[in-house]
């Protein structure tokens, strides 16, 4: 058994992400780690580790009782290494149009190894693009799938923004913000990646059929999950752990108090990549987690696309532009003859005196400035003197 | 001509926070003050101050530009002073209903020293409450005049939860946020305090005529404006520095990029006062000025009243509750359990066995987890074996 066909009977036998069998692979290597699963008990010393990593200094009894379950996990890999089929499932898989991609291949994204023991053993991708090259340049963009209006229009505007700017994005293939946030991007032709809790042959939900066949044309379908595997909730948190990896940051569009959203963010923020939130409206209970992590500066609060490309790009490079406000025709007034508008009465008109004395400037100045201000449109002549003109300028 | 008086002089001579005659009277005294605008011309070592505050270390030109500069402020004071009449200001005040309070009053509020030479000369006030009593525990709240819907629904609300905990309301009394924050904090029993740019005999504007008396009546209307004094451009963005000096902090609720609210939040973080911003939609362009500065670290991001004053209020007295999402049923099982349940198809019924596969715990543990769920009413039993009842306890 060669160490493609280990990696895909390892899928098999434990849940994505499962620490131990993570650990046991990353210490023997895939095929051994088979091997072993075989024999169906452990060699004594990843017992011993399993013990250490558990209590530091474990008794006799305490030792004894972890090995039992040790040995419990084994027999449960065990059971389900009778009825796994690797060779049928690589072919299968790429029979229905996917391709296994495991790490040391040219395609494996390497920011993977962030994870360490809880990298994936392998994934299946199914799509156009190239996995590596596309989540160079990424941003992870999740949120609530039961995201309101608001969130489904901030999410697509976002997906096409980073797409727009050769920025791909990864999400999961939810309804709400997974979903507005791959449409956006798929508007914008840059790849979009979608990381599924479940086959990449399985299209859940299922009225995400289309939107999968697009992401595939355009992007890819990226699963940790054997052929056919059904999503699960573990499987849901467990695959964020490759969305917040994947990409060089994340950005919460809408996240309710508990929303698996925040899971994606907390395991952003173990990786040390870049951490972003979206405000919404207080009222709306979908914007409170995102709040939540705003308040708590675990996130940056960003406003547009360019914001988020500015967090997560190259320093000085990709800033996003400061926001500002329309120029006012006033603003080129100088002081003086600003102090002279706000003293020219609204209705009545009032005379050159009276508006010095109201400015605090001289009888001269007035007269020039109201001069100016008069061809400039602010002010008008009217028999008591003089007052703003309707319909100037500006207030 | 006593202290009092001279006080109400010098609110007829210049503008509110004009920093000359602001200097001018903490040098000299008030009386000393008026004196010397009476006489046409300012002291010699008043003139050399002026110099130095403009250039280091001016010219003899220089100097002398200036001192005509100088001599032409105090020409214009000086022509007001001649139809200035403090004593009928003072009767008609009182006669109108309102009080005037100076600096060592007991009703003056001793935060405004802060202003430093920018301290009002004098305030009136018209309402039953006690101004610096009040301001003890008070929050800003400011905002849009062209507040949308969202703004004046947040403003009222932390209006009334800041009313409603005892703390005031110190705002302006415009449309939009300012007057939404009044009107909230009517219901909440505290008293309310505004801050306006105009006379307290002017209701401007003049639709919250009726805002304005219920005002007097449950809290207090403030000016450093005499009577009959018409709200100006220039008195709306002094007044902000009494908005934001009187209160321990600032919240902005809604405010475009050039909102006056902002040049308040500047007044706020100049005087090393809190500064709070209340996140909204980033589609809205009149909450663009709130993310800019929650973005820039100026403000902090708060969304409800309890949140604002967590931050203005006693350390560790007045902690806001950490939002929180439901607990669920789900929460409370453990780990085993959880994977039994996960491993429950929804549908179609699956025997022990194959649920021990899937969950990959042992038959034992299985058979004794799913009487438990059952009992719980989250599984039933059908024929094919174990399946999720429908309309089991939560997701």
């Amino acid at each position: 058994m060669n160490d493609r066909l280990a990696r895909v009977t390892l899928m098999r036998l434990a849940e994505p992400g499962d620490v131990v069998m993570s650990r046991l692979v990353a210490s023997q290597g895939p095929e051994a780690a088979v091997g072993q699963i075989r024999e169906g008990h452990p060699e004594p010393e990843f017992a011993r580790w399993f013990a250490a990593s558990h209590r530091r200094d474990p008794s006799g009894a305490q030792r004894e009782r972890l090995t039992v379950r040790l040995e419990r996990m084994f027999v449960s890999w065990a059971a389900r290494l009778e009825t796994a089929e690797p060779a049928r499932d690589l072919a299968e898989g790429e029979r229905a149009g996917a391709r296994l991609v495991v790490p040391g291949d040219c395609e494996w994204p390497t920011q993977l190894d962030d994870l360490g023991d809880s990298r994936p053993h392998a994934l299946w991708l199914h799509g156009e693009a190239d996995l590596r090259f596309s989540c160079l340049r990424s941003v992870a963009v999740v949120g609530s799938r039961a995201a309101t209006p608001y969130g489904t229009h901030v999410a697509a505007e976002f997906g096409a923004g980073l797409s727009g700017r050769e920025w791909a994005v990864v999400s999961g293939g939810a309804y709400g913000v997974d979903g507005a946030a791959h449409r956006g991007a798929l508007a914008g032709g840059t790849p979009t990646v979608a990381v599924l809790a479940c086959g990449t042959d399985i299209a859940y939900p299922s009225a995400h059929h289309s939107l999968f066949a697009a992401v595939r044309s355009q992007g890819l379908l990226v699963s940790e999950c054997p052929m056919g595997a059904h999503p699960t909730r573990p499987r849901f948190l467990v695959r964020n752990r490759l969305i917040a990896a994947l990409s060089r940051g994340t950005v919460v569009i809408e996240a309710a108090l508990r929303s698996g959203a925040l899971n994606t963010a907390g395991h952003a923020i173990s990786l040390n990549r870049n951490l972003a939130a979206v405000p919404g409206p207080v009222t709306s209970e979908t914007s409170a987690g995102c709040h939540r992590l705003i308040r708590q500066g675990t996130a940056t609060c960003v406003t547009t696309p360019e914001e988020m490309i500015e967090l997560v790009g190259a320093m000085g490079d990709d800033l996003a532009p400061e926001p500002r406000g329309p120029l006012l025709p006033r603003d080129r007034l100088d002081p003086e003859t600003r102090a002279v508008l706000e003293a020219v009465p609204a209705r009545a008109g009032a005379g050159p005196a009276t508006i010095a004395l109201a400015a605090g400037v001289g009888l001269e100045t007035v007269l020039s400035c109201l001069g100016g201000l008069a061809a400039a449109g602010y002010v008008e002549r009217v028999p008591r003197g003089w007052r703003l003109r309707p319909g100037r300028p500006d207030r």
